[in-house]
């Protein structure tokens, strides 16, 4: 599969947009990062996801694939070569898809409704529900390295967001959700995870994010939204 | 593949189980439908669907799938004969997720807000907020007879939904949105659709459903839900 064009509209503190990039790593793919403003949306961006006009969007010799959790797919599918990102067994390609989209079904809405809740009691109630979630995500790895066993895959990818992003949104609140005495799987997971060399070369530094998020959140407040 | 146990954990009315049902018709597979009760659950669907506790859970030789569109995905892998549910080409099978997903996540949700809005104005919004989702799907089918080309899929499966489901709740609130002037597509789709032998035999009657519901309704405003 040579002469392929392969562009990713994206955007560089995008958890979404990271699992892309982890995904094409993975698989050995070159590709071209096309950075994007969400405030300025460009007219690429509107072209080729006209239905959300959200980030990632996958152009691979100018078809356009959208949506993080399909586009990881896509490359599985398109590119045989290097790991899989779903297991092979089709009941295991199914929980694997179960807890991706548990992930950002359930565990995404519910560490927002902590960041956005108004009041003690009711983040309080917001910090019971992600806590609930996160007991199962962490029953879940029992026995396991990573959520596809030895090697990371699908849920490990789309948990991204559990292992860098839902700290450093909690943390914008002055919170801490994920212990080692409450969650020792979850956090032994993302030391493994974060310490692969694919996973550590792509994703942001902490304190990185952290900035940009303290940022986006004063340009928020300053601009009422 | 003989000797296979098939059940599917479901409700009558509802629309993934219903999505369930075609889908294993369609591949000819036999299997026993276990009718849950939602009000009052079943110890075997809190052990094969813990997370969620909702219908449909297939279960296959005893081992659960959960969610409709995963389950739809899995039968396509487990059973290879019959018609297809999802396209060959990883563009074209990314396209169908897409849009089931947007069936999903974007169509229902904005039904469920015109018939949960409260006064004129918040039901105006979200009627305008669903005519245009769904002149999206209405784009979709230009050229096409089903969402899935010439014969149905992934898509229209999903589609149950605006086939049959969305028009019956809008109707409990007085309210009709496809209409041939506005949605010429949609509503021919829906025609060939509900017409599909399959189909037929599998999704309950419109006045039926219609009953079941307006029976719901009454049993939540009594019990003050």
């Amino acid at each position: 599969m040579d002469d392929q064009e392969v562009k990713l509209l994206g955007v560089w503190g995008s958890c979404p947009s990271k699992r892309v990039e982890i995904a094409l790593k993975l698989k050995g793919i070159s590709y071209e990062f096309v950075a994007q403003d969400l405030s300025n949306k460009s007219p690429e961006l509107l072209e080729y996801n006209p239905v959300h006009k959200q980030v990632p969007v996958l152009l691979h010799n100018g078809k356009p694939i959208c949506e993080s959790l399909v586009i990881l797919e896509y490359i599985d599918e398109t590119w045989k070569s290097g790991p899989s990102i779903l297991p092979e067994d089709p009941h295991a390609r199914a929980v694997a898809r179960f807890w991706a989209r548990f992930i950002d079904e359930k565990c995404f809405p519910a560490i927002l409704r902590i960041k956005r809740s108004q009041g003690e009691e009711e983040m309080e109630k917001a910090i019971e529900e992600a806590t609930e979630l996160l007991k199962t995500l962490e029953s879940e790895l029992e026995g396991k390295k990573f959520f596809g066993g030895d090697e990371i895959g699908l849920v490990d990818i789309a948990g991204n967001f559990v292992a860098l992003w839902l700290g450093v949104m909690l943390e914008l609140v002055g919170i801490t959700l994920l212990t080692e005495e409450k969650f020792p799987r979850l956090c032994q997971w993302v030391d493994d995870y974060l310490n692969c060399s694919i996973i550590k070369e792509t994703l942001p530094a902490r304190e990185d994010l952290l900035d940009r998020f303290r940022a986006i959140s004063r340009w928020l407040a300053k601009n009422n939204r």
